[in-house]
């Protein structure tokens, strides 16, 4: 396990732009595609991911649609480690498990094919996405990935928005790697 | 430029299952996680494209909502160079272009923020999604990136439905390489 330092983390947190209002008014989105166009700070940035997980042995990583997608893939092709994409509903075309949290007006899902990962016994796995927020959709990932023969042994997340304490609600399930806080 | 043999494509499409009916009665869909959690199909599959890709000199790579970010950041993470994210409309936050493309039934469109390349000159782009049908959003997708100050100068599809005849519009465009025929 390897940490970044303080001044690794602003230049990071540097790249990543800030959009005002949103998707909707009042809200300052976290833009993270500056950093991923961003050819020294993607580099920088998988790098450190690389030499983090390098001796996790991990067997698969679970990356959430869809900005977790990128990191997550990124980092397969580091490690020489399979990729399971966690979707929402109705995307994955074989048969799925599902799992419903609350979002601020009403219930989402999120999506697993029930043979992910199946084929190699007692699994390691790493959830990952972009940000955590509340932790709704993380938190239902893990679940989900803990309903099958694996286990999620790690939660990564480049950017944890710590006001909304989230991943205080991740690690009542799994260990929470947070790279950025804001 | 490294070329598959045959019997490397019989094995990568060997790891892509078929179902049936999905996403609509009649089609049989190509579902590429069977491939994305096989830890030797991934590996053979990005090895491939990170040989195939070296000598290209390209300055990004462009994915296409959402399976393309897959490949197209596990391509990234190997070639060292920076990813950027086609998405469809309303779901980038800064400022976009925008270009639409008929479907069977209607009108949708691909999205890509304005400054995606603008910090490199004359930059090189690989598109890539994961499989090139009727071909719409890949013309669409490459029609965005030239109107950009960049050049997209390959465009990658790891399966090409031949009889779509997708891959003869964007020739029109770019050069295409289909890794899998089916």
């Amino acid at each position: 396990m390897v940490k970044l330092t303080q001044e690794d983390k602003e230049y990071l947190l540097s790249t990543i732009r800030a959009v005002k209002d949103f998707p909707k008014p009042g809200i300052v989105f976290r833009d993270i595609t500056t950093l991923l166009n961003n050819k020294d700070a993607f580099k920088f940035l998988i790098d450190h991911l690389e030499e983090h997980y390098r001796d996790y042995n991990l067997d698969f990583i679970a990356g959430i649609e869809s900005r977790g997608f990128i990191f997550g893939a990124a980092l397969c092709a580091r490690l020489n480690i399979p990729f399971v994409p966690i979707r929402k509903p109705h995307k994955l075309p074989y048969m799925t498990i599902s799992q419903k949290y609350t979002l601020e007006y009403g219930v989402d899902a999120v999506e697993l094919h029930v043979d992910a990962f199946s084929h190699v016994k007692n699994a390691k796995v790493l959830l990952i996405d972009d940000l955590i927020a509340t932790g709704g959709t993380a938190k239902a990932s893990v679940e989900l990935i803990n309903q099958t023969n694996a286990k999620c042994v790690e939660a990564c997340f480049l950017i944890d928005l710590v006001d909304l304490k989230g991943k205080e609600e991740i690690e009542k399930l799994t260990k929470v790697y947070s790279i950025l806080e804001v």
